[in-house]
Formats: C-alpha cells, sequence, structure tokens
C-alpha cells in the first residue's frame, strides 16, 4: 500500500515550488519508511528544477539532506527499528554488481547510483526527494543518526558533510598536512570544522573576509580574501590538500600554484563547463587536480559518528516550508550562514 | 683553466645546427669534467633550438641525455675518479635551499633547476648541452652508469627514462595495476619496459597499430589503436594509471574515461595551450588528472640501477653528428626507433 506524502514541488523551470501530494511506494521487504523530520535545502536543489544541469520530469521534489524517524519496516529489514532516528542522503541505491558497488563505493557505482531525486526508482517511478513528509527507502541506503547531533543540524552532514569530508579522508588531512577551504558556504563552513578536527592545519579562501569571524571560529587558523591578488602570491607553493566547493568555474591555474609538493586540489562541486588546465601548472610540485562525489555509505556512517564525537553540527536557518522559494533566492545571492533546513511538520 | 670542446650548435631558430667549439668552465674544486661519449636526442631539444618554447639566446647547444668517462675532478671531488662511467641528464645544478631541495627533489626545486641547457649557469654563462665532446658538471649532478647497460643506449635514459620511471614508481605501477601508456615513442617504449618490469599489465595506446610487434616485444600485454574509436568503449574504467607521453594536445576527456576507481594520468609531457578538463569527468571514479617531470638525481640513479637489474636499454639509432639536422625532420614526422643517439667521437 503506498503511502501519501505531503511535499513541495516544482511544476517548472521556472515557477516557485508549490505544495502538493505524492505517493511513496510500497514499504518493500527490505524498506523502512521514514517520517521526515528535517530537510536541508542544497544549491544542487536549484540547479536541478531550474533545469540548469539538463531538463527533467514536473513536477519534482527535490532534497537530499532528509532526517527523520523510522515508523514503519519491511518484514526482512534488520538493521533499523520503528522509532530509530535516521538519515538519508543523496543515493537512494545502486546496481550492487559493478565493481565499485561491489567494492562498496556505491557513489561511484559504474552504472550510475539511484540519485535520491530526478532517477529512474526501481519501480520505474522517478524518484522523489525529501521535501515531503514521508519518504520509503530501501535499508541499505539509510544511515543512523547519532543521538548527540542536534536533529534538525543533521541533516546537512547527509549532502554537505560527506562531501566535505570524503576528499579530506581519503586526501588525508590530518596533524602536519595544510589544507585550503575554498569558498565559505555550506559545504565550505562544514569542510573547516571536519578538517579542524581531523587536526589540519585550515586556511579560508573566500571572496572576501566578510565571513572571517565565524571562520576562525568554525576553526579555521588563517583566512584570505580570494580578491585580494597578493594572497596567491603569499600562499605560493604551501597546501597539501585545496578542497574547492566552488561550483562556478575559478581560475584553477591560480589555486594550482597553491599546492606544495605532491599536493591536490580536489573539486567537489563541478561547474558545466571544461576548465582549462595548464599541464606546466601541475609538472610544477608535481601537483594533481582532482575531483570527489559524495561519499560512500559507510563512509557517510563513518562521517556522521565522527561529527558526533567531534560534536560537529552545521550552522543553519531553520524555515518554514512555505519560505522555500525565499530561501532560494537567498541562496542564490550567498544570504545564508550556511544552510537552511526546511522544517518538515510546516509542509 | 677552461676546456675547449667541440660542439653542435643552434645559430638561430631556423637554421640547421652547425660544428663549432665551446668553452666549458674551470674544473672547480667539486666538479668533474667529462669526455662525453654518447649524446641523446630530445624531441625537447628541437622545440628549444627552434624558439618553440620562447626565444633563447644564440648560439646554443642541446642534449640532456648525457654519458662519458670521467677525465678530470675538482679537488674536493668524492664520488667520482678519473675514468668513471657517469651520465647527465637534463639539470645541472638546483637552489639547494629550498623546501623540495632540501627534501632531495631537486627537480622541482622552487626557483627553477639549472637546466643542462640554456639556463643561466652558476658562472654567469648561459649552460650548453650534450651535442659536445666535453662537459663541466658538479659532481652531485652526475650520474653513475652501471657497466651492464651498453654505454650508447644509456644515453636516453638519462632523460625518457627518469621521466617515465618516476611517475610509474611514484603512482606504484606493479602487480596488480592496470597501467597504459599512450604513445609509442622515445618515452612511450621505456615505459612499457619499465612497467612491465615493474610487475604491472601494460597496455600501449598509440595512434596505430604499426609498432604493435615492438611493444609486445617490449612487455606489453595489450596493444590498442587510438584512431579506433572502439578502444576508448572497450577500455573504460580501466586503468589504474595513464602515462601520456604525448606532448601535443590530446582529449584528455577520452582519456580520463579510462581510468577506474582513484585512477591517475599523469602527463610527462607539456601542451604549450592548457588543456580543457571537464570536472565530471574527474569526479566519476574519483579520477586525478596530474603532470610529473623528470625526476630527481637519487631517483635518477635508482632508474638507472633498476635499468640495470632489469637489463632494460632504450632501443636506438646510432648517428653521426654531421646527421643531427635529417635526425631533427626525422622525429617530426616520428621515423625513429625508438630514439637517436649521437656518437660523440664524431662531433
Amino acid at each position: 500500500m503506498t503511502t501519501t506524502a505531503r511535499a513541495y514541488a516544482a511544476t517548472s523551470a521556472t515557477e516557485p515550488l508549490i505544495a502538493t501530494t505524492i505517493e511513496r511506494r510500497d514499504v518493500g521487504p527490505r524498506d523502512v519508511l521514514i517520517d521526515i523530520a528535517y530537510s536541508g535545502v542544497c544549491h544542487s536543489d536549484i540547479h536541478t528544477v531550474r533545469g540548469e544541469w539538463g531538463p527533467i520530469t514536473y513536477p519534482q521534489v527535490v532534497g537530499h539532506e532528509i532526517v527523520g524517524t523510522v515508523s514503519e519496516v519491511g518484514a526482512d529489514v534488520t538493521r533499523y527499528a520503528v522509532g530509530d532516528r535516521v538519515g538519508v542522503g543523496c543515493m537512494v541505491n545502486s546496481c550492487r554488481e559493478c565493481v565499485n558497488c561491489l567494492a562498496g563505493m556505491e557513489n561511484y557505482c559504474l552504472k550510475g547510483n539511484t540519485q535520491t531525486y530526478t532517477s529512474i526508482d526501481r519501480d520505474g517511478t522517478v524518484t522523489q526527494g525529501g521535501y515531503s513528509t514521508h519518504v520509503v527507502v530501501t535499508e541499505d541506503f539509510v544511515l543512523r543518526v547519532p543521538e548527540s547531533i542536534p536533529f534538525e543540524a543533521a541533516a546537512p552532514l547527509l549532502c554537505a558533510g560527506i562531501t566535505t569530508y570524503s576528499p579530506l579522508a581519503h586526501w588525508n588531512a590530518g596533524p602536519g598536512t595544510k589544507v585550503a577551504v575554498v569558498g565559505m558556504g555550506g559545504l565550505g563552513h562544514l569542510a573547516v570544522k571536519i578538517a579542524h578536527a581531523m587536526g589540519a592545519e585550515v586556511t579560508v579562501l573566500s571572496q572576501s573576509l566578510s565571513k572571517q569571524d565565524d571562520g576562525l571560529r568554525f576553526g579555521a587558523d588563517h583566512y584570505y580574501a580570494t580578491s585580494d591578488a597578493t594572497t596567491f602570491d603569499t600562499l605560493a607553493n604551501t597546501f597539501d590538500l585545496v578542497v574547492n566547493t566552488v561550483s562556478a568555474p575559478v581560475d584553477i591555474q591560480a589555486y594550482l600554484s597553491l599546492l606544495r609538493l605532491d599536493g591536490t586540489i580536489v573539486n567537489v562541486g563541478a561547474p558545466a563547463e571544461p576548465l582549462p588546465v595548464s599541464v606546466f601548472a601541475l609538472m610544477g610540485n608535481r601537483r594533481s587536480f582532482a575531483a570527489s562525489g559524495i561519499g560512500s555509505i559507510s563512509e557517510t556512517q563513518e562521517m556522521l559518528d565522527f561529527c558526533a564525537e567531534h560534536n560537529i553540527s552545521p550552522e543553519i536557518e531553520l524555515i518554514a516550508a512555505a519560505d522555500i522559494n525565499a530561501a532560494y533566492e537567498r541562496v542564490l545571492t550567498s544570504d545564508v550562514r550556511y544552510r537552511f533546513v526546511i522544517d518538515a511538520s510546516t509542509i
């Protein structure tokens, strides 16, 4: 029996999101039904509903930073029980057969993982995201949210948190390493907190110094404005790792010049157009240019547990669902410190 | 007292190299004077003398794949003695003070190492390369050439050998790894031999199959033509490491698609113009795009010893110095299997 859920949906690329209802699939043997408590607002949501990443089918509900409480479990579910505090991030399934899935790296599924919204689900319908009161997800793609993380603040960890945690962990941010975080938005402010907790020396590279006090409070050791050209001279050949959270095209050569020997710049956002990369800039200091996409399910759980252990919470602004369209406009002007989260009880 | 050496020099960007004489500096306390036996011909030599990498001062002697015999040593030289079989590669000095030099990575000297030709030497003159009968070099930048490597074949190891060995070693080519080598020229054919000796499964990606028999004989396990579009479908998501020896611009996205999870493509040549890189192509499989420049002195010695141990020699065509201009034309049409080496006794 399907579940009727309330939701906020886009009906076209140009119109505001509106309140509606959607049907969630039957709770299958391995599924859990989640009563959504909070849903984070990611810039990706806006790109998607506005068709900026390609045409989509409307109506479409977005949102992939979901926390809630399990309210029903299928007959074969073993990991979760009614009442559990859980989360769902950017993906809700994968092929489970390719070499990456078999290695537990579902986020790099070679057939493309099933994203939380706009993907074709196993029942043939288009997946619908978290701006909603309920969602049904196979237990294998459900995370456990530690009790010590405030529920509403946990939501952004499911995308912004894992997206920054994964490259920091993979490229060994830690004691003795120098990490730069480019951009102080939803992803960047979490990258600062996580990298600091990992023990790295953290530098923020932001367009201006307007968020400097926040950055230092979140754990940054240094804070520079990229609008100041001397920044790039001052910091030349400095960093082991630069995590670029800015999706818009940047002057990648300028950031490459900041890497010391064997340093890596990793993009966690992707501009639509290719970036021109000078091989000479890579060859100096044997630098690498890489990109990272969210994280695996096991790594997402590891991240949540890490955040609980280190008292890391995103900085959020809680909004009612009816405010979502205004919130979108504020995201587009970077007028949010640092993540909007929808109170699902208002949907 | 300076040494007068015979040499072949470029006198302009457009005229043939001509026989001439040059003065080599006094043998200082830490210097060795080398009677050059053989000098390899690198594509870089041609780019340089023709001004394709920027204006240079003429006359200019090029050549940075030098082997010879020590004929005089300075008072404080400790590592070499008269009669030793030695080599000199792409660099003859570095700042010795920067963090990379102090780490023994002189090839990544932050002030720029002193290249074997076209650099300003410590006596203020422009360094002159190996198409010559003699050269004076500080002992710290001289390599020992193992007895078991044929002398004339050892020359190309000093540039082509270390340029390919270094990334193969750094990115852990070895048993269980799949390595692709793009291009089957002077660098590529050595990359195949070295990667095979390291224990990797080696695939050559060449424009055509014209050198397939050679490639398999050198140790490649597989050989594909990049002119065949199905090659890129067949080999998608396959390699841990792609070593791109082609300096001309390539479709980097096509090669990125060949990398499996956490794979790296490393350029050892550098096209003059930036390459457009799709961040989405990097994000799939968490790929990296990197570049590598020659190798340190200690790693170059390691490479020579590795080649001796594994009986690796470049395939060469020995030429008389008077044939250098004709050889250049043949390099430009890829009509060389696989490296020209000048017999310095003919200079």
